[in-house]
């Protein structure tokens, strides 16, 4: 009865978790939500009041497909962040950016052919790209990024390889930013094979120290990179507003895909982003969630670094939510998972999701961005408890 | 570069249409659009007030994949207006119904299988289809429905036929509703051939007059009906808020294929919703939307009556937005449509793009929700005059 991409598609497994995690009495390190006690609620009234005060109709109403023409502007001249300015004509407005890593699969890929990505990689982004039948091909990747002779022999020796799917910035899961060294040989390679790379950045606002590196759009003189960017983890998530900037050739297959898939994004929430982008200083609000995550990222990485077993290693992020644990290979973290809920009330992702090949079962992923600071330490020191008494058996 | 199923998709004529049609001096029978005065905006300033003062931290947070429990109930339960009272667990929150035909496509069609479709029947829908690289075999239909003899002859002969698509209530483009008898016809034919059946139904609360019919899902016996509801022509189209019922056997795979589309509808916008049902009388609202569409209704039906030339041929709708025009085979509207644009002001979609196999070219597709009451008369005037000289070249 149903097509073959489906029965391709589990469930996801981290879904499960995140259900037993939401449980009050648990320490969740597990999801990757924002800290809702940043979400501006009192602005968000007076944004909407104004929307409906102003252009109440027009805010219910059916709207073009590409977005917002203001919303497009704003999101075209912030793109600047990232080391490429561009114009309205380079970005579609869609509903999160999950939406963009469905409109890539759909766009690029015919059933069997296969997507080059980090290992580990999204498991998000891998779920969307196995809806349209890809498979994968993982790229040796270390803390600077995907090392650029793995990359080129996969280039070289895959057949049917349709993009290149990175997140350069505080990668999900691994934490890990790419240095501008190999972001360089990656658009090299791209142009040289004439592969389209898809650069997912969901996190790249969220930096902590040092300078953010450019874009890899920004170094694409050909057209090559489909950028996607979200306001879910700078503004809110429930609001379901992300972008993908490409070029036109790539942005009008977008266009034609996200009107047979949903028609458009919320005309309300566009406009009400538009209009708080105009009222309030969104600069100062990304620079409010900065250093709050900033303390968590800290005091983490601190207990980590108290309570952690010696046998352990782990990623140090300067930005994003998360940080990426390798634990001796004589832990399966997924068998540990269970036992972890109900020895300590602590939850964490399993790390063998994030890679699409399997293999990999000693590993697990730590979000810090939604828990409170004391949560933080307690979570860790029963954690670390646990994975010494593990390596000590 | 691209996948095969985007060289498939074409953008929609129509969409090129309704962007002439939105110019101000243009009366416009071409859109599908609600009447933007009949939402609710006071109400929805109050509501989404609520929401940001009781709820605001979880309405901008992530929320689960399945959509909103009250809002879900809500909608389970009014079900029962099609003859289906259900519960929540057989409803999924959706981005709008298109999202819905997008699904459909995602979970049923492989490349190359064929969608059984109404002849005419809605382009968003032949379009979303077309991305997973579905044929169609359109079925005979008259006034009552498919005709059933051609049904099975399609179920028959067709190979890898993995859905029958029908638009039931007010039909667009039609404007043509199934008959009890057909709508029995039809399921038994699906049950006989254990073909899953896609029921589209975004207009069946608008009904001017008679008794409504029960769904198709209300007739099924077997979880083979994913039928699909929104409230883009009840509430307001710009929240992108609609919904599938389905048996969990279907429901399962559209939940796993929204996670990796776009995680989630809109936090707030379900949330608005669900409170807005709670503080206000949803069916009152109906109730004036429905009265000011009849009086729109009977206004294009008199008009086309007194002026359209005695050689068309029209179907009177009871419900809906659409009626629907045969002219003398002479006349190929999409040609004509440019003219009646310059001479004479008027819009309306030529029918060729709602056969999806092609071959016709002599119909017109009219909407009579989205223009006052004197331009109804006015444009429909301008219209005959010009149908006429046409026939009379």
């Amino acid at each position: 009865m149903f097509s073959k991409r489906v029965d391709g598609v589990k469930a996801s497994e981290i879904r499960e978790i995140l259900k037993l995690a939401a449980r009050n009495d648990i320490i969740s390190f597990a999801g990757g939500l924002p800290a809702p006690e940043l979400f501006p609620v009192e602005k968000m009234k007076e944004v909407s009041r104004y929307v409906l005060d102003n252009m109440g109709e027009e805010a219910l109403q059916y709207s073009p497909t590409e977005g917002y023409v203001p919303l497009r502007d704003f999101i075209a001249g912030r793109m600047a962040k990232t080391g490429y300015p561009t114009n309205r004509d380079e970005i579609l407005i869609i509903s999160g950016s999950q939406q963009g890593l469905d409109f890539a699969g759909k766009i690029f890929l015919n059933p069997g052919d296969t997507v080059l990505c980090e290992s580990p990689t999204y498991l998000g982004a891998v779920n969307a790209f196995r809806a349209y039948e890809g498979n994968f091909r993982e790229v040796d990747t270390d803390d600077e990024g995907m090392i650029p002779e793995d990359l080129e022999k996969a280039l070289k020796e895959t057949d049917n390889v349709k993009f290149i799917y990175v997140i350069p910035d505080f990668q999900n899961p691994s934490g890990r930013t790419w240095s501008l060294e190999r972001r360089k040989a990656l658009i090299e390679l791209a142009g040289k094979y004439r592969i389209p790379v898809v650069e997912d950045n969901p996190y790249g606002e969220l930096i902590f120290e040092g300078e953010r590196q450019p874009s890899i759009k920004s170094l694409d003189t050909e057209g090559l990179v489909m950028f996607l960017g979200t306001f879910s983890k700078t503004f809110a998530p429930g609001l379901r507003i992300g972008w993908i900037c490409a070029s036109p050739e790539i942005l009008s297959k977008c266009i034609m895909v996200k009107q047979s898939s949903d028609v458009q994004s919320s005309s309300i929430s566009q406009r009400e982003i538009a209009v708080f982008m105009e009222k309030y200083d969104f600069e100062e609000h990304v620079e409010t969630i900065k250093k709050t995550y900033k303390k968590r990222r800290d005091l983490m990485m601190e207990s980590i670094e108290k309570y952690f077993p010696e046998e352990a290693k782990w990623t140090y992020p300067s930005g994003g939510l998360f940080t990426w644990v390798v634990v001796p290979e004589s832990i399966d973290t997924k068998e540990l998972m269970e036992r972890t809920l109900e020895e300590t009330k602590v939850a964490y992702v399993p790390g063998a999701s994030f890679f699409p090949n399997g293999g990999v079962h000693n590993t697990l992923r730590l979000n810090f961005s939604n828990m409170p600071e004391d949560k933080i330490v307690e979570g860790i020191r029963r954690l670390g408890d646990l994975l010494k008494k593990e390596i000590a058996l």
